[in-house]
């Protein structure tokens, strides 16, 4: 066995200080939490949340906690759950590129959800939030890179299984848990890691999501009142890691802790999409104008892993079409957008859009990085078209701005027609450091 | 793809009816619950619970529910996780011995929380109830067979991960839902599913068995109101069978439905301890009268998996002294009894058994039955004492009479001198099939 990873993982969490964090992590952290809220935003009217608030509301304890952009509230638990749903929906949010965890719904929800906890003696200043976010992204990224790319090709849905330990890691910091009741909270989630692959682009998948959000700070909550756990949760010999994958790299977890940050390797999608589309959409847009009966074919080359996620012809909901190359290839094309609008289920149901998404060909290029593609029209006349696209607008190389995930924010906020103050919102979240209290983002969040 | 798992176990579920269960398994049935009640009884004053009870009533909706031996109640989300912790918190539950499954808690506290429902609109008969029960037994085991014994050697805590199915089919099918319904149901489950074996013998483990009633519950009741899941949660590319087991076994969940049940391979035990050691303390029971000071050392054969799971010398808690053969043989032969007070924290620290315990030797035998075993007193006078037992009391082929289980309960009753009438109890278990409202059993399952 090998020893002292949870221990290690667990006495950092514990103990490290906002003073430690580097400040482009910092300003990450800030810039993922705008994302957090763009995309809770986006997603908090999708009918998997309708129907998830109405029967979580049988279940609540109180009104505690804001379930961002509705009107409705709920106690501090189902708050976390609905809220990490609510953010991941869409598969909008965030991603650590090195595992496709998104880490931003499991790890923020709980925390805003903790904020407004009327039980907490003292207010979350905005501090602590951003140092238990960070410290939360790590701890679910890294447990996550000791088990990629294995575990989640198995089946796995990582932002769930590991977006729990993440959750118990940022409330137990939150919460003030010592480096013991931080392990414990790391050992009751580890009795509820879960989530499968199969359920992605169903309601299913959904549950998964917001139960880590949930569930890890319910393991929190429970350590902090002497509820113990295994004392190797991560490296046992039947514990999380070797569940996980075959040849856990246990080193990725404890190596370079306070040095090398999961956040740096976070980004911000710019479409609600399967993260490999990002540079065929972008090479779209670019080629938008052509007209679409005048194309005979379009040719999409990339990394074989775009074919092997995407080959999608003849999906019939907005849901399936977020990971359809055919359908984001042909709607990029005609009207020269990828927004939400775009992915919803009038929008796949179009019959041009279907017609070009069937002209759709595939070429491997093994060498090529995912984050590039190259799309090519073959119009009618024989004329050819080509827009070669190096790094996905979003990827690491080429990453929104500061404005862009504020423009985000606005649109996302807007699609609903919400009564929101979204400058005020924007406001405190670049100023989450300095806040007293951080539960006055989560009343920014809530309409009017 | 193995097409139609999903689909072939669903529709078993939604409309077998109580008149195709055969007698014997009818009356199984019953003995389940008659054993689920008397363990949850035991558990339901457990550290473990009472703090879960503490932090889980923060998040009580309401107190439509009773927690089996306690004053206080919970809605029925957590009334079903923690009647289920209660009664798998000694592991004195009920296993299903091909895949050591413990179903009885995850599927009977969800159905009988559900029973105590006040948004149900009718009540829940016993009728329907054992027939809920029966059919989600049936689909934890199959599912656990069908993984097995790959699964669980993992790292995977099969009554967890095979559970939460459990109670999702138990309780489609108590609350009406059609074939697609409980389809649903199992995909809302399989996003659900986890649990760790190496959160055994400690509290961590409580919340997996919890999680696997209470979330299985909520899967069902989400998929009532249309919140659907993937196609083949089951046998899916990137579902539940395959990420489970390498090379799981289809047909065990399909074949045989309606003919082989799972409840006549369901065993219940007469000790708190785990099952392996069945065998052992029947010897050590027979032994008892020697003077521990007289013996030199005692020789313990069976088979190799005895050894494996159970050589746990120096152990310091109850807990862990319930798979622990070197505490077993000592208590059990120093005090001819083998109950839940042999096996508590101070129990375990009493030098005496601590110094037996010391001078214990395994001897394998691949070829005897787990539910074999043979212990043998080397007396410092050199006499040899020896006891062979071919069958475990318990074992299937010399199970617990309904009159053993009748006692077991009434002995968990008393354990927490809690005032109920148990009389009362019994008669209402064994005349469920009958019983027009099965909530009458859990308003007797509370003390006065």
């Amino acid at each position: 066995m090998q020893s002292g990873v949870t221990d290690t993982l667990a006495r950092f969490v514990a103990r490290a200080q906002w003073a430690d964090v580097p400040a482009d992590v910092r300003h990450e952290a800030k810039r993922a939490l705008v994302n957090y809220f763009a995309v809770a935003l986006a997603g908090a009217h999708d009918p998997t949340i309708d129907k998830a608030v109405n029967v979580y509301a049988r279940f609540r304890a109180n009104e505690d906690a804001t379930l961002v952009g509705r009107g409705e509230r709920s106690d501090v638990l189902n708050a976390a759950a609905l809220n990490a749903m609510s953010a991941n929906v869409f598969d909008f949010d965030d991603t650590h590129l090195p595992t496709i965890i998104h880490p931003g719904a499991p790890v923020a929800a709980p925390l805003f959800a903790l904020a407004q906890d009327t039980r907490q003696a003292r207010a979350l200043s905005g501090e602590a939030l951003l140092l238990a976010f960070v410290l939360g992204v790590e701890a679910a990224c890294r447990i996550g890179n000791a088990v990629s790319p294995e575990h989640y090709q198995r089946g796995w849905h990582i932002t769930s299984t590991c977006g729990v330990f993440g959750a118990a890691a940022a409330v137990a910091r939150a919460i003030g848990l010592d480096a013991r009741g931080t392990a414990w909270a790391l050992g009751n989630a580890s009795a509820q890691t879960g989530g499968l692959v199969e359920t992605l682009g169903t309601m299913s998948k959904s549950i998964g999501v917001g139960n880590a959000a949930r569930n890890g700070m319910l393991a929190a909550l429970l350590a902090q009142v002497g509820f113990s756990g295994p004392a190797a949760p991560l490296e046992g010999e039947r514990a999380f890691l070797r569940c996980a994958a075959t040849q856990p790299d246990f080193g990725a977890i404890t190596e370079g802790l306070g040095r090398d940050w999961a956040l740096r390797a976070n980004m911000y999608k710019p479409y609600p999409c399967g993260v490999v589309l990002n540079p065929v959409i972008d090479a779209c847009l670019a080629l938008h104008g052509a007209a679409l009966d005048a194309i005979e074919s379009v040719e999409l080359r990339g990394h074989p892993l775009l074919r092997e996620r995407t080959d999608r012809p003849g999906v019939t909901s907005g849901r399936a079409a977020q990971v359809s190359a055919q359908h984001a290839v042909a709607v990029a094309l005609a009207r020269g957008r990828a927004g939400l609008a775009e992915f919803s289920d009038a929008t796949v149901a179009e019959p041009p859009l279907r017609a070009l998404g069937q002209r759709l060909r595939f070429i491997d290029e093994p060498t090529w990085s995912v984050e590039s593609a190259e799309v090519t029209l073959v119009l009618r006349s024989g004329e050819r078209m080509t827009q070669h696209v190096a790094a996905a607008r979003g990827s690491l190389a080429a990453p929104l701005s500061d404005a862009a995930l504020e423009a985000k924010l606005r649109e996302l906020a807007a699609c609903h027609g919400a009564n929101l103050d979204v400058d005020a919102l924007l406001a405190q979240l670049w100023a989450l450091d300095t806040a007293p209290d951080a539960a006055a983002v989560m009343r920014a969040a809530r309409p009017a």
